[in-house]
């Protein structure tokens, strides 16, 4: 009999799952398509469908499923295991996802933020697998951070620790999502770096970026690149954000390696190496030059493989 | 044959040694007096010598001793256990101070930050005995930070994880003792609340405080009290970088408790109040109301409690 992991990550339109063996080796993956307003029930059946397609295709079966995990935006109680809110599927209020896929799967479920899944991810086998202290940033809509500490994750009192892109970065600065003011993310995450540029140009600045349509993150960093200088000093606050971000978290959980992932890594050096220079002129001499800032190396498959070896930890952990 | 706790506590100019049950009960405790440029094997022959009359008057002996933690200053390797430099003991330069109290004491002895340890104190028996997750915050001539996660001190990578006190609350603000700018040690710690308080009277200000000689930062509390419009300004300037450390740390470990610490706490809710309003203004809905701020309760005590507990706690994960 084998005894297989599966991995699920809800955190995008797709549902995400793979399958592994228990040395976390990816044996299948697949996605799986939701609709807006799907019930959850239905939901959880495709993607128990999608898991028992992916073991039947691998020769395998239900009963070799020795842990599942996984991970999912929140709003959510991630200790009891419901989904409280969802962007992506708003038929999921107050649902207990967890115990749902529990009762089809008939193994232990573990449930976490989809941030701290995918920093897992990179932490067992992506851009951190040889350290044991690590910081991650996932750059979209907002700023996802997973902090691990020794090996584990941060997880908190409530479970709301690494909410890291809510740091105030300045204080009575830019109104973020969250209510408040000043936080990283109103500055440096994708869609924030897209509405300052817009927001520029509807006061007036001049740049290449005004006759489009529609701007976003990735226009923001194209025009860069040919040199439009609405497109520098906005990237250029979003590096020092990120950078003021990496040193505070140097000063707080200290790291040996801070990771950043999300679609606004296509940007490649011109995100990465502002954020080292401001980062190397912020921190202080004792310890900043052993840090190393990266980018992630799983791509979409982080949330998979975190969600899998989380499943793995709390079954090594034993019985639940 | 008693099984008994030493607790070495090297913040202040004198050497806390307190003697403790596997219970953490103090059974007493003593201070070794230090004089400048005393040798380190002086220094250790002291406090030897003040823990065999500790052990001697509870009618106990050296052979009773099960485990020793020892909490010092930095800068230190906390890893190999050496001293690098300490203010109040100049001749310490390098000294292996773990490996010198284990050669005299032949028991397994911890050696850790003298902020860490005097957090764990408060963990174990003081402000956060009964939560799981909690920030320590303790005003000085810096900041000093303790950090725990699920019962855990955070140490990071290097060791110098919590040296919260150098966070930037103030990008391009006032320069720090560490040789950066705008850390929220150089607005809130007990010294720059002082210092900032004797720039504003020698750039102009008017203030009852301007008469004295020197000024410390209980002076400026207490001209606070009198109605000093400049003591208000500057305590209100120290309130808010705390409350921005305390939004900060929740968004980051998610404590259930913030604790501070220090002479500093001598001011009372005149100090407390400031912050928590702050703090209650900049917070995010979704946690603020469930963190505690408060102050420590184990006043001098906590550092020897603190190494004593982290003694008894790494006696338990094994022989070392």
């Amino acid at each position: 009999m084998s005894r297989l992991l599966i991995g699920i990550d809800l955190s995008g339109t797709h549902i995400k799952v793979g399958c592994f063996d228990e040395g976390l080796r990816l044996l299948e993956r697949t996605s799986v398509a939701t609709e807006l307003d799907m019930d959850p029930k239905l939901v959880v059946d495709r993607v128990v469908g999608a898991i028992a397609a992916l073991l039947d295709s691998t020769g395998h079966q239900l009963g070799d499923v020795r842990a599942a995990g996984i991970g999912t935006p929140g709003p959510a109680d991630y200790q009891a295991g419901i989904v409280v809110k969802s962007t992506h599927m708003p038929a999921f209020r107050d649902t207990p996802l967890r115990q749902m896929v529990i009762d089809r799967l008939h193994c232990p479920v573990t449930f976490d933020n989809d941030a701290n899944v995918a920093c897992f991810g990179e932490f067992t086998a992506g851009a951190g697998e040889d350290v044991d202290d690590m910081v991650f940033f996932t750059l979209g809509t907002g700023i996802g951070c997973g902090i691990v500490s020794r090996g584990k994750l941060i997880r908190g009192a409530s479970g709301n620790a690494a909410e890291v892109g809510h740091v105030i970065v300045c204080p009575e600065g830019e109104p973020c999502n969250c209510g408040k003011r000043g936080c990283a993310e109103a500055y440096a995450s994708a869609t924030n770096t897209a509405r300052r540029a817009r927001a520029a140009i509807e006061a007036g600045a001049t740049s290449s970026l005004a006759s489009l349509a529609e701007i976003s993150c990735k226009d923001v960093y194209q025009h860069l690149a040919r040199g439009d200088a609405l497109a520098r000093r906005i990237t250029d606050d979003t590096a020092s954000a990120l950078a003021l971000l990496c040193v505070n978290m140097v000063h707080v959980t200290d790291p040996a390696r801070i990771v950043f992932a999300g679609d606004m890594i296509g940007a490649g050096p011109a995100l990465l190496d502002p954020i080292r220079e401001r980062f190397d002129r912020l921190i202080w001499g004792i310890r900043g030059e052993t840090v190393e800032i990266v980018f992630a190396s799983l791509g979409e498959d982080a949330g998979i493989i975190g969600a899998a070896a989380l499943a793995r930890e709390s079954r090594l952990a034993g019985p639940i």
